[in-house]
């Protein structure tokens, strides 16, 4: 028995990608349209992990995608939190919980996923200016 | 960078462990509880695959864990996907999507949380009673 992936609903798929891959880090291993169900499914995974894949569905026709409080979120390690968390604002994205203690973080995709970075290994020294950087909205 | 875990919250720990643990079976790799926050965290893989985990946590004062559409399932590759309906059937889970074709079946959790099983490989050749069983709701 093995992990494949965790899907997740997307109303657009180019800033999904934005966020996914070029915000968040990820690599898309495919892209492929369905049009006969209306839908396009893309497949991504961390850099070097390609077997534990997160899975975007796109469908063509509009639906609101709210969010729902059985889900938690979506977590990643990552080698450098700050890193990880400069690349996401350079792209634009809110660090809801910035990572002050150099160890965890949390962002939310277009729409709403929850996705929480935790530094490989030890936490990193606290540094600005993340250590006095304040939570925004939820995650 | 690597994928760690999907985070759920769960109503109650026990019947989750049934779900997770017994009729899914996955294998659990640590509870803790964490009273000064109010909460239990359980860890749990697919055996075999340890490192790509499902946390399950559980608050202790209550909460509905309501679904959404954002998210949609984690899914689990699984060698027999008979035996894997099988198991989950005598555990008294809903086959939600049936594995008619002897490679894709759908359950849910008891906050419902959609988990999908896709056969290891080809398809198993279509066989009763799972050839002609019915969709039961949604996943």
């Amino acid at each position: 028995m093995k992990y494949l992936h965790t899907m997740v609903r997307v109303t657009d798929l180019q800033p999904s990608l934005a966020f996914y891959r070029d915000a968040l880090g990820l690599e898309v291993l495919s892209i492929r349209d369905f049009p006969g169900g209306r839908y396009t499914l893309a497949f991504l995974a961390a850099p070097g992990n390609p077997e534990a894949q997160i899975e975007l569905t796109h469908n063509w026709d509009p639906e609101t995608y709210n969010g729902g409080r059985n889900f938690g979120h979506i977590a990643y390690e990552v080698p450098d939190i700050y890193a990880a968390c400069e690349r996401l604002v350079a792209h634009g994205v809110t660090i809801n919980r910035p990572p002050r203690d150099g160890f965890m973080a949390f962002v939310r995709s277009p729409d709403g996923i929850s996705i929480e970075l935790l530094q490989a290994g030890a936490a990193l020294p606290p540094r600005a200016p993340w250590i006095d950087m304040p939570n925004q909205g939820q995650w």
